[in-house]
Formats: structure tokens, C-alpha cells, sequence
């Protein structure tokens, strides 16, 4: 079995989970509930990977992998011919790109909750991430209709990963109706077996 | 033209331009001076990159690249057959792996200099960093005499940017002595002509 530093809260660690159900690898993966937040550093965690993030894989061999995105390429390459990474060209480099909207976007939001958890938040860095948030949102509205050519790989799990990290923290964020392609194409998402095999719960 | 988003700060941006510099495209890239921050959001970058960060890469048709990693890979693949990023299997995984450990790094730092000018640091987020920057040099240390093992790539350009911007915004951090192994990689890594084009400049 290999060994997955794990948190029902993480988008990140969704991510990956979502990837190893779409490769057929869950079942291969034992989860080890992790707690890290800037604020809870988990020091035991630091030996097996100094960043001290999750999700963190450990092989049978020992050997560490991170982040995230590296994981998920990993396991797409143990389960046979590829699927989530498209191979070099264009159509790849658009999957790592849209991969990056959604994870630059777990990113600010993760952030925006340590933010606001201060006793004195900092109004510039809030209104910042308020106004990402709209970027983010209107440019994926933009290309939502797009966002199912080509096969599923990374970057729908990117984005979709991110936006169902909204839901979870942010339920009453309401961006769908201002955003309706965009919820359309979540929906999709959504009823994926390997999503709803994820689901956030908050432990 | 092919234009980058830049700034002279950013461990991000050097990431790029040196891996620019290695595949011999650095002169088919025009850098636009950009000033981005948590603090400072740059709002008219939302439209080009809604993450507001840099480097973002426009392609001559317009086309938006991001993150920085990404970026590194579409200028390998542009150049002609790819140097910095091995094929699918070990070795990649071993590079990407390597890249996301001096990403991560270079994540924590800059983050690590927002807390130090906030009025009120949390503590627990400095004690945090120091603990991580701790255990990412040791980490390092253990893993430089293989570093220089199968060709220059993205995993060292990851490390290698992520320890001189160390050295650029903590000159008297001291890390050397206590880490000889990695100070003598860093020493080879420093003297590369694409290293050498790309010195942090604190305009």
C-alpha cells in the first residue's frame, strides 16, 4: 500500500484522491489523517516532506512525493498509459495552465481563511482576494463551455476541485447564478463517481 | 515577441528567465516590469492572469500562460526537443518532485516576509517557517551529492533559484556553513551563464 498524509478538508488532497479513483488506484492508497495549517505546522510530518504539506504520497519503497499536482502525474503514470496528462504539445500545456487557474485559486482561498481568522485582518490583502475571486470566476465562465473538449484530465480536476472547495467553505458564496455555464459545467463535474467518492466533510 | 511579466524580485520570474536563458529563447521574450504583492494587487493584470501573479507569459496570439512551472515547460517544448523536463516515468517524477520542494520553499519565503511586515506577526506562523526552512535545507543537504546525477533541469533550476533568493532577501541567514554539500552545489548552480543574466536586482 502506499501511504497518503490525508485531510477531508484539503482541497489538494481532493485532488488527488479524485485522480487515484479516476485511475483506479484508490484502492491502493491508505489514508493517514494529517492536520497542517500555517498557524498548526505538524513538526512529525516535516522529515517525510520539509514543506509540511498535504497531501504528501509515501511509496512502498520509502520515498516521498509532492505536491499535489506531481502525485496525481505520478499515479496517472503507475496506472497504465497515461489519461490525466495529456502527452507534451499543446493540449498540454492547456490542461498544466487550467490546472493552475484552479490550484492558484485553493491557494488564495486557503488564504483568505487565515486571513480572516486574525484578530486584525489586512483590508488590502482581503480586498485582494475579493477581487481574484472575481477574476477567477469570470474567466472561467468564459471558458466553461470549452472546458469539456478534449478528454478529462488535470485541469477539469483543478478547477472542479476548487470550485467544490467554495461550496464547502463558503456555501452561501452564490456564484452561480452569476455564473451559469460555469455552474453547469460543475454540475457535470459534481456527479462524477470519483467527486462524490471525495466529498469534503469537516472532521 | 512573446511578452513576460516581471519583476526583478520575483524567485518565480527568475525560474523562467533562467530556464529561458538554458533553452536559448531569452531574446524572444520581452519583460514587462510588474509589481504584484498580497498586499498589492495588481488589478490590471486580473484580465491576463486572474491569479494576479507573475511570471504570466502572453503568447503572440494572445494567449495567457501561468504558473511559472508551466511556463518553464511551453518555452522547453518551443526551444526544440525538451532539455528541462525529462519524459514520463522516474526521472520526471524524481525532477517535478525536486521543482515542488524549491517552489514550496520559495512559497514560504516570500509569505514569510508579509508576516514580518505585518504590525502584529503571528507567531505561530514565524516559529512555523523557521521550522520549515529548517528542514528543507536539511533536506537538501542530504540529497546535493545526487543533485548534479542525470542532466540540468527544472528540479535544480527549482532549488537552485529558491536558495539565491534566500541569499537576495537574507544575506545573513549563514545557511552555508552548516550545509557544505548544498553550498557547494549552489556554487556550481550560481556560476551557470543563464544564473549569472538573471541576478535579483532590489529596484
Amino acid at each position: 500500500m502506499m501511504r497518503l498524509h490525508w485531510s477531508s478538508r484539503s482541497p489538494f488532497v481532493r485532488k488527488v484522491m479524485v485522480a487515484a479513483h479516476e485511475v483506479g488506484l484508490a484502492d491502493r492508497i491508505e489514508r493517514v489523517p494529517t492536520v497542517v495549517a500555517l498557524t498548526k505546522p505538524d513538526l512529525a510530518l516535516l522529515p517525510t516532506n520539509p514543506l509540511g504539506k498535504i497531501p504528501t504520497l509515501v511509496l512502498e519503497d520509502g520515498t516521498a512525493l509532492y505536491d499535489s499536482v506531481v502525485i496525481c502525474e505520478y499515479l496517472d503514470q503507475l496506472a497504465g498509459p497515461p489519461r490525466l496528462f495529456p502527452a507534451a504539445g499543446p493540449a498540454r500545456i492547456e490542461a498544466l495552465r487550467r490546472h493552475a487557474l484552479g490550484n492558484g485559486f485553493m491557494d488564495f482561498l486557503l488564504l483568505w481563511r487565515t486571513e480572516m481568522a486574525r484578530p486584525q485582518p489586512d483590508r488590502r490583502i482581503l480586498d485582494g482576494f475579493a477581487e481574484k475571486q472575481a477574476a477567477v470566476l469570470a474567466a472561467l465562465e468564459r471558458e466553461a463551455p470549452r472546458l469539456d473538449e478534449g478528454s478529462f484530465g488535470i485541469g477539469q480536476i483543478g478547477i472542479g476541485c476548487a470550485l467544490s472547495y467554495l461550496d464547502f467553505r463558503w456555501p452561501q458564496a452564490g456564484w452561480r447564478l452569476s455564473h451559469p455555464a460555469l455552474a453547469d459545467w460543475h454540475a457535470g463535474f459534481a456527479a462524477r463517481p470519483s467527486v462524490q467518492a471525495t466529498e469534503h466533510v469537516d472532521a
